[in-house]
């Protein structure tokens, strides 16, 4: 299982966003649904072997935690327009502790990412870190931040996680986890 | 310079397409614009050092160019909504054999993919083609194709191009467009 995890710091709690401006009053809502596609989409199908968490951190109600599986699935398409919708369904759950399923293989709880980290296995992914290519092996669960660095607060709870470089330049989320993306197939099929 | 080109094949080449509809009746459009943001958006930033063709082959007026140059771009956000009414404007301009600037860095001309690959230059991104990774030089300059396969008729202008894969799974072009921006960058860099 590839698990990935992506806090979205202004992303909205509630059901209240607009589709049509994803970037800006749904709180940068777009970046989140980008990294969905790149996690659990491949061309003409999904990748069943994947999850991805999204710490939503903005208002009205933070910190939930919205769990998209791979697995189980349907529907899903790869623009950010649709996968906002599933998302939106999604928040006008009422949230607990523990996940509620909204559409299948689509959940959403209260939590945050110190409870999610709790859970173990994860790397961060981050421009200071160590070359993915260099690691002889690779961890399951990879945490990324969405436009915004993770706070100082957030940084607090990090500590001692591997911190993972996709390459050179500074990527946007959703770009890291595809070429991260790339790096585990590759490795599962045994190319170089 | 980087260059990308993908065909669209039911991309519109008129401006009447819906912003609120762009995988179903603007043709796939969302495919595209995510394949401009993988080829020109970083974090935070415009990769300066690129630019991308889209071949639009829709209704009502097929073959159109659409150029967007990094070097020249400005507002240029990384969600698909905000792209598409960038290429939307660009395809309100009547077009001819010349390029024409609809804002700066997006341009816009009548052609199709005959007269780009003429330019030289172009590899296939193709999953039957050769692991980019075993290339010691990569051209410059990358064809591919949307949601659908390049069909017979494009087929038979292609021969004697090199034919690169990404990797082992078939991906979105967007996907593939980031997967190789990465080992464009590593090599820059002198990563491995």
């Amino acid at each position: 299982m590839r698990t990935f995890a992506v806090v979205g710091h202004l992303a909205p709690t509630g059901n209240g966003f607009p589709l049509d401006d994803l970037p800006g009053s749904a709180g940068r809502m777009d970046i989140l649904c980008r990294c969905v596609n790149a996690a659990l989409s491949i061309s003409h199908g999904i990748r069943r072997d994947a999850e991805i968490h999204l710490i939503l951190l903005g208002p009205p109600s933070p910190p939930k935690d919205l769990l998209l599986q791979g697995s189980v699935v349907r529907s899903l398409s790869p623009d950010e327009r649709s996968t906002a919708a599933l998302i939106r369904k999604a928040l006008a759950l009422p949230t607990g502790e523990s996940f509620r399923e909204s559409s299948p293989g689509i959940l959403v709880r209260r939590g945050g990412l110190a409870g999610l980290i709790a859970d173990g296995g994860y790397a961060v992914l981050s421009e200071d870190g160590r070359d993915m290519r260099t690691f002889p092996d690779l961890p399951g669960a990879f945490l990324l931040s969405d436009h915004l660095d993770f706070t100082a607060e957030e940084e607090e709870i990090l500590p001692g996680l591997p911190r993972i470089s996709v390459g050179p330049r500074v990527l946007h989320a959703d770009h890291a986890i595809t070429v991260l993306q790339n790096e585990l197939d590759r490795r599962e099929a045994g190319w170089s």
